[in-house]
């Protein structure tokens, strides 16, 4: 794909897949000293203790390393990955040693109603681990600049947003 | 409230707050190196040409933050907080220099279909800053232990689950 991608480049259907990056312990738990301070994130002996049976990784820190790995792997769009929302939804742990991996498709494209300059993409992504099965599933929308945002002010010449 | 509470403690319109907190520049760039790595997050001078005119938080970095102070200053329940899903919106930029704070509240309080030792417990989050203004608005679904499930396989004596 090009380098900068306008909005009138994306298309529902267009997918895209991350390279594979491992978790490690000791990231799980820096993160979560960090951002979630909680006994199955930060120690081995309290998190066999717990609900998981075992470490595991805070379901933020995965959304964080999903994020660190679609702004380096996924989408080049023009101005940035500017979030406007997301939904997750954690399906199963991460473990120390997890190998993830991310599965990303364009579900949705629109205008805006309101700036002929901006539209909105809606990408869905799967974080698998090194079974294939799914661990978190992400879907984000971002604000992504139009072609005709260069001419701003002028007619787009296309068809008025919705 | 308790120091441990179980699904049976949580009613809906029940509403915590978090301490106030800074968002500094460092914090903002260590983390957008680690998992956010866009010219916004890193630099100010490539920052005031992007679509936010200077130095932003990543979206990620507030919803960690809200995450940690959730955990420190927001709702002890009996074995931690296990997330199933959450909805993020981000309603306004965070800037170095910024004082967060988390409004929340229980929207939602529901036994679990499946398992009578659970339920869950959504609860809406704003992340207000000193201006009062939301930057953040987090919907986060938790599994909670039921009391009854100190009594697993017997009868919890209540209602069946929905």
């Amino acid at each position: 794909m090009a380098d900068e991608l306008y909005w009138d480049d994306l298309k529902v259907g267009y997918r895209f897949e991350s390279e594979r990056f491992a978790v490690e312990a000791e990231a799980v738990k820096e993160f979560a000293a960090a951002f979630d301070p909680q006994p199955f994130h930060l120690d081995e002996v309290a998190a066999a203790e717990s609900f998981f049976g075992g470490l595991v990784a805070s379901g933020w820190h995965v959304a964080a390393l999903t994020m660190r790995h679609f702004v380096l792997e996924g989408l080049p769009v023009k101005g940035g990955l500017i979030g406007a929302g997301a939904e997750l939804a954690w399906v199963r742990a991460t473990r120390p040693g997890d190998v993830l991996q991310l599965f990303s498709e364009i579900v949705e494209c629109r205008p805006s109603r309101s700036r002929p300059t901006r539209g909105t993409v809606t990408i869905r992504s799967e974080t698998r681990n090194q079974n294939g099965e799914a661990v978190q599933i992400m879907t984000t929308r971002i604000v992504v600049p139009r072609r005709t945002s260069a001419g701003e002010g002028q007619s787009s010449g296309g068809p008025a947003p919705a």
